[in-house]
């Protein structure tokens, strides 16, 4: 049986889960709370030695890391991973995209907003991971504003799954979505693909701070 | 003819070169100098909305943006990217390291010494950027220190163009390699490759500050 070792409130770890359920391929959950170091342990890092959820183990014990690495590997052969070589090329291009340019502010200011203390220093990263996470969603929006209805080139796949993670919670980084209204629909789209489940909710101690933050 | 857009000294610029060169074939390259703002142009904005540079321009006028999806797209079918399964996962998974927990540190280090003013505001982000690309650096050691000669499974690929692109000038943003010699010996192999090529130094301004910062 495959194993996941994840989060359930990460992002990262929720795009393996939802790509699994999609597939309907069965699969065990092994919850590893990243915010609580369970991913900075000797055992956790002999097996992962960058310290980060998700992690895929599979039968024979070889282990895969990077969450989009992870969608990739999975979703190879089915049509959620395009062969034709430039709708893939478009695929990869917006998984880079969310690695580098989105995820980084949109999920570390969910983060920061959630996991971290009122009064913590990192809490004046805010205003430029702001800056950062509108300009990645303004991308998005122009994209999505033209014809293209998903990201993952002619049809939904992995793109529109790794992107979908962090812009459903886009609004507990601080984010509001009301401006990016071809985003909105979209997010709507993939939410009505077959076998979608929803990411869980944070811990009530998390949900608190996420609220309770301007 | 392909055309490449792109700032010489940079990295994730010069791993498309590398890879063109490598695979001998023909590229026109458009200098365009992000350092001075001209990937944020409305003309270079129409076409790559990240305002980014890699961008790849087929001889129909499609583009393609983001450095690491570049080299997907343009090793295709060579023997710089595998195909066997787990070998692809592998090349994707330190390719998303690259662009996640390596250049933003290591990258970015090397910027902000070598194109920011010596009094620049950013200059305080140097002590938490040497702690992430460390971190980086240790993982790839580590990667190396066992049987792996390569990032791109059992023989050099993109995985390793990737990673070498400032991973080689790493000591341009502080980053001491002596301790590091598995990396070093890696650096060593991917030079010894055919068709390499090294990245052209920055201009002599850049050089200076870069040599002036402690």
């Amino acid at each position: 049986m495959t194993v996941v070792h994840g989060y359930s409130p990460s992002g990262n770890c929720h795009k393996v889960r939802l790509l699994l359920e999609q597939l309907g391929r069965p699969y065990t959950w092994i919850e590893t709370d990243s915010s609580r170091g369970e991913t900075r342990t000797p055992d956790f890092l002999a097996r992962n030695p960058n310290g980060q959820v998700p992690m895929l183990e599979l039968d024979d014990g070889r282990i895969l890391v990077e969450s989009n690495a992870i969608l990739c590997f999975l979703a190879a052969g089915t049509p959620l991973l395009p062969t034709d070589p430039w709708q893939h090329a478009q695929t990869l291009r917006w998984m880079f995209f969310e690695q580098y340019s989105h995820e980084p502010a949109i999920a570390v200011a969910r983060f920061i907003r959630g996991w971290t203390d009122a009064d913590s220093p990192r809490r004046a990263e805010l205003p430029a991971l702001q800056v950062r996470g509108h300009r990645a969603l303004a991308v998005m929006e122009g994209h999505l504003a033209g014809d293209a209805r998903w990201f993952s080139g002619a049809h939904y796949g992995v793109a529109d799954i790794a992107l979908f993670a962090y812009s459903a919670v886009a609004p507990d980084g601080g984010f509001d979505l009301e401006r990016y209204p071809a985003v909105r629909d979209w997010l709507a789209r993939v939410r009505r693909t077959p076998g979608f489940i929803p990411m869980p909710a944070p811990a009530p101690a998390h949900a608190a701070r996420l609220a309770a933050t301007d």
